[in-house]
């Protein structure tokens, strides 16, 4: 069993300023810390996450055998990661459902229930609620910002936002910007929440019900785009739920793929909620670097100093190795320090979760080397070197 | 503007057992037909159709001027299946809401609507249905099975079922089977539908109301799809519907591509029938003639004796030419003829519906091959040569 983890939570009376042009005040983010920080403060490490994740990525809840971290065989003593030379912290993202301030939250301008009205953020909003926590943990630099799928747009970000305050990025399973089709399936699962009569326009915590129609449709979508066509077919294929013998229903499970799915969206209807899920796949949508530059992503990448590496799946369709390509093209246009590792994995974009030798033997590599960085008292950005 | 075609239908008293064990009866079977029957009754083409479509293959309907069929690009007078040789024949299969007896018609057992008592119907059932029309027009033996996508799977069927009554198969965008994916799509479409309250279990009809929210996402599901990643970033990219600045929204449009599916999902929720999108999903899930063969499509296909044409399109991720070669490969495996045409087209899946230069060349000379047999007087099957 791994270490025991603890959750904590910081407030901020200020108000944040938001992409939109709104902002939000007296919020909480919360947040976890494992490892030690050091004496100069070099070796901290922020994890960004992804949709349905939080800040609890490594380690366990006391007394809760079952609670690992959502990277907790990525992060921790002696893992890839290793918390014996670093200090890494994973924050709960504004607007989500697991501990941060949310839509089910109070809004301090009203006194009422967010709900529909929490203002939209953005990937570059969650990156400045970021940087305020780390000041406040007394962070000038951290040694690395990881992060898998959104939670890689995060890392890249910061690259851009803030970077003189960190000293490597690592982007994993991510993209610079969601396609037409990613944009679409994130569409087709809103429709599915914001159509549900229980929705009631996303103020439904007052009227006492759960879009749960919705959101089961919503994850058995997302599902299916976090496999791949070989690791279903290899769980699942054509397999009967019961025996060999068909029921001829339109209505009833007939084949395991289908049962699997339904179970995942039953689970995820009991506990995610269903402005989260809105918010947090229109900050995928939205994201987009290269936008205030025409399209050109070495323009925009021509302002990131840390070193990078890219890690992506060879049977990831949601977030290709052609999109982590895009973003390696564009830091070698710009001369950036840039490792790539495109891991032949058949369990498509949730790969970037799972244990697989050669994709943690590169992270485990990539992190053996910052440390040792750190130990000979070098630590430094891409432009210092 | 193409030729006029006339709808016509036909009645069947007699009970036609289906695969399920049960049966149904009095039903009507909606059909088209183009072109001159020759004397010998040797030259008739069988047109199979897909989830959304029906018997209205081509040419359009008198005085309605947008009612072309929707494979009129391919079938006509001096198109690639071209009706001054070849007399065609479109058939709407059981249970669909064009035409022939469906889910919306009475149950002739209680003087009720079927509703979603309609009985389950395979690509087995259909091909019988098709095979009694055929009988009652004097059709002993086709020219060729024509089928796309969940057609091609009819015309395979035909070559099973009936491989003494048809002389050619032409399997377009098809598959043996659907991959786990394949059903998991369906399954969220189905799911999407069912949850629907305005579903009624399947009995809408008699509530006054139609399951739209969920017609409209299955519709969205579906399409994203028929399109491949590539033709999606050409249409629709990124953009902005309008103008360059976002909304900041999680519920209004932002991007086309929302509006694209959202403007396809309205429209097919007009007029598409909730209980027959259940049950052609159902008969998709289905159709595995390897099944009784624990798996072998080698064994399945044994028995086949047409010639066969297949064709895919390098970018149709719902039915990749992987599929299609399986099915090349288990026919080789037989020593049966079969040519086969990979298509490089952007389209995705949609591409069987789509003019393309390579794809109407390639079939337009199979057919006229298959005219110039006739017109030699040696129609034959494969065994038989």
């Amino acid at each position: 069993m791994s270490f025991v983890a603890t959750p904590q939570s910081m407030h901020f009376p200020e108000a944040l300023p938001l992409q939109s042009g709104a902002s939000i005040r007296d919020y909480h983010l919360a947040y976890e810390t494992y490892g030690q920080l050091n004496a100069d403060r070099s070796n901290a490490i922020l994890v960004c996450h992804a949709l349905n994740a939080s800040h609890h990525v490594a380690g366990h809840y006391e007394g809760q055998a079952k609670s690992e971290g959502w990277w907790d065989n990525m992060i921790g003593p002696g893992k890839p990661v290793d918390t014996n030379h670093f200090f890494v912290i994973g924050v709960n993202n504004l607007g989500s459902c697991f501990g941060s301030t949310g839509p089910m939250h109070l809004n301090p301008d009203t006194g009422a229930v967010y709900g529909a009205d929490f203002p939209v953020v953005t990937v570059e909003d969650w990156v400045n609620a970021q940087a305020l926590l780390l000041d406040r943990l007394g962070i000038t630099q951290l040694a690395a910002v990881l992060g898998g799928s959104l939670g890689g747009m995060q890392a890249l970000s910061w690259t851009l936002q803030y970077p003189d305050r960190m000293r490597h990025a690592v982007v994993v399973a991510s993209a610079p910007c969601l396609s037409a089709e990613n944009i679409a399936f994130n569409e087709v699962a809103r429709r599915a929440i914001v159509t549900d009569p229980d929705f009631h326009g996303g103020h439904f915590y007052r009227e006492g019900v759960v879009p749960k129609r919705g959101l089961r449709i919503a994850r058995m979508i997302g599902h299916i785009t976090y496999l791949s066509d070989d690791v279903m077919n290899q769980k699942f294929g054509r397999q009967l739920r019961e025996g060999l013998d068909l029921k001829y229903s339109t209505q009833d499970v007939e084949f395991q793929i289908e049962s699997y799915l339904r179970y995942q969206g039953d689970k995820f209807s009991d506990y995610f909620d269903a402005n989260t899920y809105l918010l947090i796949t229109r900050a995928l949508d939205y994201f987009d670097p290269a936008k205030p530059f025409g399209g050109d992503l070495t323009q925009a990448l021509a302002g990131a100093k840390a070193r990078f590496m890219l890690v992506s799946f060879s049977t990831d369709w949601r977030f290709s190795p052609a999109r982590s390509r895009e973003i390696v093209k564009a830091l070698l246009d710009n001369r950036r320090t840039v490792s790539y590792a495109e891991i032949d994995a058949p369990h498509g974009h949730d790969a970037f979760l799972l244990d697989d030798a050669r994709y943690m033997g590169v992270m485990r590599s990539y992190f053996e080397n910052m440390a040792r960085e750190l130990s000979a008292g070098q630590p430094r950005t891409q432009e210092a070197a």
